[in-house]
């Protein structure tokens, strides 16, 4: 009776627990990921002797495994096997939130953040499949239509792998929330949605004749959330 | 003769050096800058027990100084005066870019990484300030029309300060930039904007009769990009 089983989650430790407003957390498989799931972009932090990096970057989501490209963090975890501790933030804003007093400003998000152990994918195969969801993640089924990869670019191409051992996803929106009192004040207060938008692709101008947008773009129209778009390519090239 | 004077720069040391694509990398403050004014949430890194946190938080700056909302740093940070080590990270995704190999698969982004030490905001008339501009950076002159602060709200706020150690910023604006031999290849490429767009204000369904929507918020159009109204309301702010 799957309808009726408890739904798969992260475990819930002080590393990962929402202490601040943790009415907003929540900690299943299905919220973290579909804020994962919906962004291109995260924040990687990592620490290098006693200082914190926070890098962004592109990344994607396998089940509960991350991969991101390699950058400055590639030299440090170049020589290590058993991977060094990490956290991958993804942050959404949804709308900023104008109040009738400073405390209530606000602004409503969806956020993840993702706590494990960072490891370079060094297994020749394994980083060449990973080097193809890379684009075939966004994109779907795109890589077979490509110039195929040489051994250069695959190893001047740094792949960072992270199991999710802890995570934590933060959501507000509610809008404009005021203390009761505050509601008969002659004070304006509004929500004011923000959203991702894709615009009109531009072709490459030097485009072979007769070469045109194929499928593996469908879920990139113009007007639409980059969001929703994210998710349905996401769909697609994991069949979910 | 200013125009000819060297302007002002982050120092440049291990930290901060941009090292993969460093060609992308600026030190000035005018850039830095600019990335960090057009953008309401950053990604705040620290370490807590050798494990890295990043969180994602509003923040505003003044001149080389950050500021941030405390959430669950303010607990690491409650008995120290000198601070943590800490990084701020802004970043911009500003398109997708499909090339005709995997290797040439990119973005366009602006990103800022800032690095200090946090320290909490103790002094109450300091605290009291950065309350304001929390506010008024965002919306000018906002908090004046606000029902005023209680004691207890500015208690139960913690704001973080940053002076701006180091800093880099790292910009790619370059859309499609394919190997020159690729390009007589028969595969579709293209730059696929992404913009951060203002939806229609939603008013709260409990304003009292005659409230409306005031000059504070006049860069916040429906339509436009969520960086340029806030850099415009930073200047106003700034008086920059």
């Amino acid at each position: 009776m799957p309808d009726t089983a408890i739904p798969p989650s992260y475990p819930v430790t002080p590393m990962n627990r929402v202490k601040r407003r943790h009415d907003r957390g929540h900690y299943d498989h299905e919220t973290v990921h579909a804020i994962l799931d919906s962004s291109a972009m995260c924040n990687v932090s990592y620490v290098i002797d006693g200082q914190p990096y926070c890098t962004p970057t592109l990344f994607w989501r396998e089940g509960t495994t991350l991969y991101w490209h390699g950058s400055s963090a590639s030299r440090m975890l170049r020589n290590l096997s058993k991977g060094e501790p990490a956290c991958l933030t993804v942050s959404h804003l949804d709308s900023l939130v104008m109040a009738r007093c400073g405390f209530n400003h606000s602004a409503d998000y969806r956020a993840a953040m993702c706590f494990g152990h960072a490891t370079l994918v060094t297994d020749l195969e394994e980083k060449k499949r990973a080097l193809v969801m890379m684009v075939d993640r966004f994109f779907p089924n795109r890589t077979a239509g490509l110039r195929q990869s040489t051994a250069k670019e695959i190893k001047a191409t740094s792949v960072i792998t992270m199991e999710i051992e802890r995570a934590s996803a933060k959501i507000r929106a509610k809008g404009v929330g005021d203390d009761e009192e505050d509601y008969a004040l002659p004070i304006y207060a509004e929500r004011l949605p923000v959203r991702s938008v894709i615009g009109e692709p531009e072709a490459c101008p030097r485009l072979m004749p007769g070469v045109s947008r194929g499928e593996d773009l469908k879920a990139y129209q113009p007007g639409r959330t980059l969001d929703e778009a994210l998710r349905e390519a996401y769909a697609e090239a994991y069949g979910g």
